[in-house]
């Protein structure tokens, strides 16, 4: 019989990956959600394309760190290997979202990173969002999905961010990924991200010269809400 | 008796008529799809001007694809023709649609094709989505419905453009068609198209330079979900 | 008691002022729909800034053509004398509703007529919606209301357009007029216009050089669901 | 036993801050809505970051004129201290709205105020709506969110504005500030400043000279509606 924790595991990640059509980043069955039991070094994911009204949460596949399929007959979907490399290289998070959604997929074929124009992006991310660069043909040929997670990686590390600080990417060409601490958290930080390229979209459209929000300001808001000197919320003490 | 598959194809051409309504690509009775049945040569296709709570699947008109009207007292949708030299044409086809959906009707109206800028559109056109030319007042005065079908086979004609790759086609002035295996695939085909001009939209405003994504990448995307090497999906041999 | 074609005009016109908020013309009390018993010269419209959860059909307020209310203690919409110089002037019409729509307010205070950029417009209106000049001071001074009314009808005259085949008005830094056979049609009109508002927006930003939809093809969009040669629709031979 | 007022008035608050995602003002739990009981000195405001699926309105945190939380286990929001500024400084509004609305906030982050273009726009507000300056790196340092409301009275005291005319202010790289009679007012202020900003971000991507409506025409809306010469609604003689 499965642990009780993999069988929770797939309800949460199901229910993760339903909530993106109805938040309205994504139609169909574009975009997955994925969530870790990293004591196992198992993830759960969804099924490559397959519609949610024929799917029950038992469907969720799941897949070792490794990329070994565990318990399905279904297949993963096709950006798994993507997943896990995010998995692997970013220890600290539980759970990786992928969406089409508008105004950040239109950031990522623009070749745009999302720069820091208000508080409601310093509220959650601590800077610009970046935008990796176009995948080479050498990565495409090779082992395609793998490397977009090498490329959003590498991405991090060239420019020294934190990963629990920017808790997203955008693929060029391609879309956003986004994490956090589990499946619906991931998907949390997607919905996010959308309305922050949303209104960023929207400023540009404004004011072409806006620049970006003064430092003293994001560290203000972004601090308030994390790290040890939160006071927004109720979990921390004042 | 009618023939249980006639009924069917009328259900099934009933309900991809609401959706595009329900999926907001059109409002009131903007729009009609059809579908067909291939042995018999006979599509089904939503009556011309009515309202959708007035009606019941049993009134879809059938019309054979010569254009005679087979079982019905209401008039089949004023496109018909543009409908049947589609299906004339393009003999894998099995469902046509016609949205006045609002971007992908935008780029009609702004006689501009709707170029494959992300993987969005690479997973499922291969290449750019076409846009006629203005049809000659010649066409319009002679029988401006069928012309509109000519207009559309010329244009793939023309370009060499592999109507299975690409199953969509801006009409200059006016809107768009998609076609799928059926009907309700033809509506889905309109629903992504839709999607896909909305971002292309706003990646244009974000970046006027953007460039077509590289083709490797294109390949990469189309091909991992369509042909023999397709991997996306549960329908594949991996 | 009550005349029974008068109380049926009050709730054809109840539910054409709520369908306003439905369709997402105008939020909270913003707009105003009215219609006409043209034998009996009164009108039917909405009370002044009231809200339709608080009021039922019975609450429609009864005007005559000259503007005598006739049975309400609501005071009528402060619209009124716009919508009654409209039923005067123009004999052939049934219903009138304003609106605050996005996108067809946004071209009124642009100032700018909408053209036909498309053959969703020329299934509508017969060439470009018209956008007034904007109302003079003494005007305002005036008699406001009724002098937007004479605003609409001079931009009409002025230009010699039909207001049969052009069932719509930009009011210059306010927002559209639509008219039609009776209160639900002028609100379909409305519903219309926002949506080729919308639709030529976007075409527009697409191509800031786009031309007019050439006049054969207005002709032939136009005519074939409108005058003796239409033939779309169920209610024309063929 | 808390006294019936103060109940009704947390009740009162409850309802508007859900209204707030109700109307696709805010997502999640950004923003915030607070109402006053001028007589006790006392306002209600949202508990900090919590989500409405899991408090009730018994939840909603009291607080005093000078910040001294009065009956709740839970945190208040963590701009209590600009709504408590905008009370003080205020002393007619007896509700205050905080949004992360996308037009409003947009025009907050490119630091642009919202010029009135339309009648849409004279019928709720007497004029532009302002941005304040940017908040100085002193005011961030010393008391983030009193400094905040300070900035907003100082942007009304300076440019000599009334704040019972013009019941908004947008905070510049931050979002918008509405008030108004009460909790609920506020929130209904916050959506008809979202939908004036919506507007005419798109009639300054329609016409980017448009200029300001002129001064008779936004006297005669505004005062139709307000003062004691209004003729709107129900609530004034003719």
């Amino acid at each position: 019989m499965m642990d009780k924790k993999l069988l929770d595991l797939k309800k949460e990640v199901y229910f993760a990956n339903k909530r993106l059509v109805e938040e309205d980043l994504v139609i169909f069955t574009f975009g997955n959600v994925s969530g870790i039991d990293r004591q196992q070094g198992i993830i759960a994911i969804k099924p490559s394309g397959v519609d949610y009204d024929k799917i029950s949460w038992q469907d969720i596949v799941l897949v070792s760190l490794e990329g070994q399929v565990i318990d399905s007959s279904l297949k993963p979907s096709s950006d798994t290997k993507t997943h896990l490399k995010l998995y692997r290289e970013f220890p600290l998070i539980g759970g990786v979202a992928h969406t089409h959604s508008r105004y950040a997929s239109s950031f990522a074929q623009a070749k745009l990173s999302v720069k820091c124009l208000g508080t409601t992006h310093a509220d959650y991310f601590y800077g610009e969002i970046p935008c990796t660069e176009l995948i080479s043909d050498k990565a495409i040929e090779q082992d395609y999905e793998e490397e977009t997670g090498i490329l959003i990686v590498d991405t991090f590390n060239t420019t020294k961010l934190d990963y629990m600080q920017i808790k997203a990417c955008l693929v060029a060409g391609h879309g956003p990924f986004t994490w956090g601490s589990n499946a619906d958290d991931a998907g949390y930080m997607s919905k996010v991200l959308e309305e922050i390229a949303r209104q960023n979209f929207l400023t540009q459209l404004l004011n072409p010269d806006v620049e970006p929000l003064k430092k003293t300001l994001q560290n203000k808001h972004y601090f308030r809400k994390h790290g040890k000197d939160a006071y927004y919320g109720q979990d921390h003490q004042d």
